[in-house]
């Protein structure tokens, strides 16, 4: 399977360059331990993974972009040490969430020097005299516009929060909410990529299209997985979506599809804190009975195949079967 | 009064810029809204107008760089959004806080939103053909690091908090402290100024140790007016560094100084959340009695000194006055 492959040998040149950036010996230790806690416990690493392989792609030099690559998912790591503050979420990638660890105030502060470190060693990047000076500006304005969107994005998320049954929160305001939270920052992977690997600006454009578009897959499926999951694979609690009364599109679907009876029994569950596995359960069987989740996961299934179509401008080659399959196993993971 | 003068047509060109850059109409509303709170309460623009100074008094084009100088206030005022849920502040420049107003998830995103904003806004400034490239990029990645300083002074005040009697921290950490939480963004935006105003690398060095100067006199003034401040002018309770058990100069001094019936009375309110006025006023008479607020305040002005000292390699100009006239200002302003 050449994606296994891929990753693992990208996985080694990561930890390398994450242990350069991030030694171990950083002071204050406790705000350092804190930073790297979720970086520790592992993670997919996707989202460097697209940016190397987006480098790779266009031909460009991948040691030169390393840092960029650390970057992303120093950028991705803030975003969940923060998130699970306010979504007083208390398990990830099957260990403590920071704030349970260090406090809130901490945790606050490590989600900070997170960020303020991804653009510190973002801007190693113009040590390698391979790296254009415009370019890196560019990318450089592309990476913090993206978390502002990503800001926007949580935002709206919140803002949703037990409006389910409202009839004020439509698909399209699902979608905008998705392509904000979580589709910018993969985008925005894939663009960098292939911007600081000099790549054709009508090349970054597909790979812009590409990462755009499993991104919304990627959502999707961490919808469907947060319900129907398998706890231990995930490494945190399912139905936590449903408890604290997010809008995913697959709730939505089922709330604007369900009878009188269904309608009932969603209410009484949506947003309940003490949400039992069988009372879940009981959920996942008016699900299935809307074909909500069917409905979300060929939704999915459209967004991973425009992915792959926007790569066809590409030539064909090792690199790009590597993103096609990146976009196949995007709606197939566990966790 | 120079100072007064050039910082009111600052001041003007500042609102032209901010509202530029950050409008009334961007959406989520209630995340802009929240992000801008404060920014819109007032504030000294100290940091902007002094970055703005030094690019003019190196004679670079000041327009140029006002992206920077709106970026520069904007971490200014992350830090202070981040820094108040910490410190569960309720109240600054006359106003409640952010997360008194808009609850502790908001309040973190609109802080994590200012700080991706700033760095996108300090970009523009690459729009400007003006800007060298390669400057640009070392002000940026300076810009990265003076946060991640700021974060790490932040986790040691406080890791400090508590152990005033303790005999663990020094006058030396004190120095450090803040040094890394609140000189150093004073330092970096003196340097940003000179440094994209195309500033002789040893005028950029002077204006960084006068920027590093003025920021420790300031902190050290802070944390007087902190005791001994108006409550009305300051905008914030006074008490709090007291009352949060901070270590600051002026309760380290009268720790290390005090008998035993002082430091009786002394450890009975340290820490003590329901502090009163007429217990405040029974701490300040101690503080008085030793001497400790005497001491800070002669060591600010030496800061002060200091600084205006290293402005000497700069010849004599009306621009220089006005720095050296800041400087002033610092150990004598009301808030």
């Amino acid at each position: 399977m050449k994606i296994q492959e891929a990753l693992n040998s990208f996985q080694s040149i990561f930890s390398k360059y994450l242990n350069k950036f991030l030694p171990d010996d950083l002071l204050p230790q406790d705000l350092y331990s804190a930073s790297k806690h979720l970086l520790k416990s592992g993670g997919k690493r996707l989202r460097p993974f697209l940016l190397y392989q987006s480098c790779k792609i266009v031909g460009g030099d991948v040691e030169s972009i390393m840092p960029a690559a650390i970057s992303i998912e120093l950028i991705h790591n803030f975003t969940l040490v923060h998130d699970d503050i306010m979504d007083k979420d208390e398990f990830r990638r099957g260990v403590p969430t920071v704030h349970v660890l260090w406090g809130i105030p901490l945790a606050i502060l490590a989600g900070d020097l997170l960020l303020s470190k991804a653009f510190e060693i973002f801007f190693e990047c113009a040590t390698s005299p391979k790296i254009d000076r415009n370019r890196l500006i560019d990318s450089a304005k592309k990476l913090a516009h993206a978390i502002t969107v990503v800001a926007e994005g949580q935002a709206l998320d919140i803002s949703f929060e037990g409006k389910l049954f409202s009839n004020l929160i439509t698909e399209a305001d699902y979608l905008n909410m998705i392509y904000k939270k979580t589709a910018t920052l993969i985008k925005v992977s894939c663009e960098i990529g292939g911007l600081l690997g000099m790549g054709d600006l009508s090349i970054v454009e597909a790979l812009s299209k590409y990462g755009e578009n499993i991104g919304m897959a990627f959502q999707m499926h961490d919808d469907i997985l947060g319900i129907i999951g398998d706890e231990k694979t995930l490494g945190k609690p399912v139905g936590s979506d449903l408890r604290d009364g997010k809008c995913t599109l697959v709730l939505l679907h089922a709330a604007k599809n369900c009878d009188e009876n269904q309608k009932k029994l969603l209410l009484k569950y949506y947003g309940k804190k003490d949400l039992t596995i069988f009372e879940l359960n009981e959920v996942i069987d008016i699900l299935n009975e809307l074909g909500s989740i069917n409905y979300v996961s060929s939704l999915a299934k459209n967004y991973v195949s425009l992915a792959k179509n926007a790569l066809n401008v590409l030539p064909k080659s090792e690199d790009r079967d590597i993103l096609m399959e990146i976009a196949d196993y995007i709606v197939l993971r566990g966790y």
